[in-house]
């Protein structure tokens, strides 16, 4: 079992496990990191890994994972591998005593995500979940906009993700692509705000075995709610996710650089009951603010390369990173429960039961 | 009682009843129509009424709804007219003889609109519900696009309507801006697809009184879904209608006169199971187009200029108008169906027993 | 000669003249206005005329000028006739004793211009140009913005206006359009920078006898430049201002109603000479601001109603509005320039005779 | 002296000369190559290479160019350092045998380009410039539209190219910038027009030392006109090419990655004189085209891929590249023209020498 000395200023010696879509990325990125040392990237297609590694590379490519996980050299591993071989994987390279690392949807089931959160937990391990947006500068921004009370008091939010998107084989759209909004849900939240229910539908109408449209409503804690659209289908790409305040309401539009995030000064107020006396004035003092928009100059950081640099932190400070793997856990509950949802024809779910 | 031969090449004598948000805009087109001689606009409010008119016409202003329709010149009246008053206003003009045009949504419940319907059919009335966007050039072209089957089979319609709007104190934000998303999709959807159930959620996190935000999901009759999503609070205007076929999808953005409507070659196709033997080789016949996009020459028409070309058509010919009562009545339908969705939490509620 | 007290609270009478494109926007805001009185819509094609007025109208539609200057009770005329008959037409109200607005441009030449700005200053009668974007809520904004200091020192100011235009037939592109740039350049450069010379440069691809494209450099007092494009052929409408400062850039879109005016804290400051000693230090010292962006709230007045508004105060008060004659006179004297410079291949030409 | 057999089916041996801004792309797209073998980055700066680099990968890193074009291995060598400097290193180059790929500008001036392209010429050696956008898909389909007359005879083309940018130390806005559309403007003209003329004014707000902010216009040989702006001061990006034609007229949007071609059936014809008998009759039959908008697929090729693969294609088989020395010095006597219209305040300067 490996052991890594927190003070050490060694490099963190890692393997990436996934050569498809999303490894090359991590792979670029644990190189372009100082303090980590990439030594295997791990593929059960070894031409693959070996084609991504490249001509170039001292990264060695290979097809086993216990080659891989015997190397005392490596402290860490990514997982970017199907979703559903993540527990396998990601639980196999915690026994070997791995700091792990895991692409969303941290597993394949709420049970199967809890038994690698324990597991670190028992082995004292990094557990990470690559909730890739969260480390994005937009969505930093969005955190502190509302917990610091910012956009006052939270009332909705509503995020579209639809794009022409690749029909997945073994998942539908709404655990390929809701991770996303769920993630960034989590961590925006205020502290006291929490998802308590979700209804969820959906559809497949070209045939392909699986929701490839879906509409997720959530009640939140504090009597909002947040209402996701995931389509693979829209010949156009929206990206935008509006968070509505009592002070403020910004709107985050991800295909469009000009103007990612914009804070608005718009919006309607309603005189409190306890400044009226009934139903006839409260009605007559509704107002309209139709102030200025800010638009924050935000930092172009590869959301990426500050995901690998907060695991890194997590592994030598052995504090929780940021997108841990509760974070993932509670993404893991949300999705389960929309699935149960989807098969009831839409009803409401009840998230009392997650971690 | 009046009588109007259809023959009859002079004009039709018409009132405007409301002097409000809509009115006016009566106003203006009917004096604009020279198929139209408009007589009288009547309001509670005879100031308001008076101040429309303005210094320069020869339409007169009254508080006498009696008044205008005591008038043989008049055969139309127009009612423009909070929802609330729809029943009582239409009803007298139906019962004067008068042909009626009734601003959206045709009344406040459907039993009230069903009486409206029966009456206009008891006496050969012409009864016609002002779904405006039903005469804009970008409908049209969606209602021949979808009848034609150049869309191919309707698959799912995802209609936003979003924007710093009027808190209204009569109804919430399904009655006021819902019924222009579902009188498009009377209207657009071809004659064998209807909407068969629908489910609603809102929310009222500014303590209105009634919901300012809700996404409406309806079934159809072919399998495909429709989704709503009406807003008085966003900071930004969206009037999106995605709408998808298996052969083409069509964008309508309603904010954009560069590009209003698209329509794409591009979407995901699946061989059908008739092709192929089993579940894995289905999977493997997963292909995606990605063609051209064409964005089509619309006309300048105004829609309202064309709607009271219509109302004038349907009176002098005896035929029902494009958008008669009965389009206003399962509007009506869908409205109070989602009503009880809303009160029950977004059950999903059967439309069985519409007209 | 009709004279008019300025402490008068009646509404000053007007006519119009001109029915085609623009005299019907005229029409309208007089009417809308309780300080004016519209008596006439005078147009050579008394039909036309007819058509505009209406059917409802109790403003009197006419062929003859003469019986409008006649009428003691109309104190004021707007001109809205071609550029080649405004002297003729507002020289006639000058000598009538009528108060006078006129479309842009003043007239068909500068010389022409100042004759009508000599002739309202002997009568005392006010002479205004109808330079309508001066009065919209952003160029209102933009005058504030650099009169203030907001901006800093003004760099360079890039205007395009294109279009697919109608092709007129008396003047060329660089008339037809450019007086709007022109206008609002005047409009908005603080007191103490004027344009010194402008060079043209045209092009006539589809044989229309005149410039349909033209590209216009404008040298200002301070050292920075003003550029224009107008285009009658170009398929896409863009009417974008950028007002380059050493402190703040501003981005004017007017086909973008979600941001129409953008403030800007963005830009490259370099060290002065008085801070450095030498050239390589200062290249050093390249510095790059990359702020905030604030979309100002702005208001919705109609720029045609505020017109009418100051030809009304101009009128009462006796002080000359905000786009007076003189103002006219100067965009005259920069087309003028520009058309002896497009004859001439480019040419610079100084703007040293104006008035 | 290295030689190449063409038939050679070996990688070809390549050395990148500057690690700079380019130089890293260059680095990664050689070795995504199978038709290369990249062996050598080269920097005075070789800390900077090394990093660039990496510490996983086999290229080499050094300061010393003698040893690189020493090594028989490399047949070709790709500069991209400061275009100063580009002379001393492709001379250097080509007299070692080698194939030369040269970042545009293709050198410092028009004599040490023909140096260049004649020194190749003596040796039978590839001389190529990385005009980079002649590789995109929209520059490969707007020269076919030219090319097959689709889009009519050429009318105008306005290209903005404004962001805010590195302000350079050795050169202009017009030598850092204007490259790219006067090399796109050399690849999609028509074989039978070519630019005769330039002018170019040019402004330095901020104390650079240089033109910061530029606008050129180009008189092409049948009479259309071409114009630039280039800006390094602007807070907004804006990339547009507008190529009208008399059959259709093309927009390039490249920040717009929804609709980054558009090629409109709109625009202004008037009958021919032929056609008609005097000017009164040509004047009217002025006639509008408003047909649909086309945005045709265009693949997803990265440009410098396809550059890369160009380079290698030219190498095996002798044949000149797209993008050749001659095309690379057509551009440098644009910009020298232009240099010379700019310090003579903006005269016309024709293009007669030009190879």
């Amino acid at each position: 079992v490996t052991t890594l000395a927190t003070t050490n200023k060694d490099p963190i010696g890692v393997a990436v496990v996934g050569a498809g879509y999303w490894g090359p990325n991590l792979v670029r990125n644990f190189q372009n990191n100082s303090g980590f040392q990439l030594h295997w990237l791990c593929d059960l297609d070894v031409e693959r890994a070996t084609r991504v590694v490249g001509r170039y590379s001292s990264v060695r490519p290979t097809a086993d994972l216990g080659e891989v996980l015997a190397d005392d050299r490596v402290h860490a591993v990514a997982v970017a591998t199907p979703a559903g071989t993540h527990l396998e994987v990601a639980l196999a390279a915690l026994e070997a005593g791995k700091h792990v690392l895991v692409e969303k949807p941290l597993a394949a089931s709420y049970a199967e995500g809890r038994r690698l959160v324990e597991e670190a937990d028992r082995r004292g391990l990094t557990l990470m979940c690559d909730h890739t947006f969260c480390y994005t500068p937009v969505v930093t921004r969005l955190r502190e906009l509302l917990h610091s009370g910012e956009v006052g008091e939270l009332q909705y939010i509503d995020s579209v993700r639809i794009n022409l998107g690749l029909v997945q084989r073994d998942i539908d759209v709404v655990w390929d692509l809701a991770p996303h909004d769920l993630s960034i849900l989590d961590y925006v939240l205020p502290p006291n705000v929490r998802p308590v229910s979700v209804a969820a539908v959906g559809t497949d109408p070209i045939g392909a075995g699986r929701s490839c449209i879906a509409y997720l409503t959530l009640a939140l804690s504090n009597g909002a709610i947040a209402h996701v659209h995931v389509n693979w289908l829209s010949p156009i790409k929206v990206r935008t996710v509006i968070i509505g305040g009592s002070k403020r309401t910004v709107v985050w539009d991800d295909v469009n650089p000009m103007l990612r995030l914009a804070i608005f000064d718009r919006g309607v107020d309603v005189a409190t009951k306890d400044e009226l006396g009934d139903q006839e004035r409260r009605e007559l003092l509704i107002s309209y603010r139709s102030g200025d928009m800010v638009a924050p100059a935000l930092g172009e950081r590869e959301a990426l390369a500050a995901m690998v640099e907060e695991f890194g932190r997590a592994i030598r400070t052995g504090t929780p990173p940021l997108t841990d793997g509760r974070a993932g856990l509670r993404v893991l509950g949300i999705l389960e429960a929309a699935s149960r949802s989807l098969a009831q024809g839409g009803a409401t779910v009840p998230l009392t039961d997650m971690a």
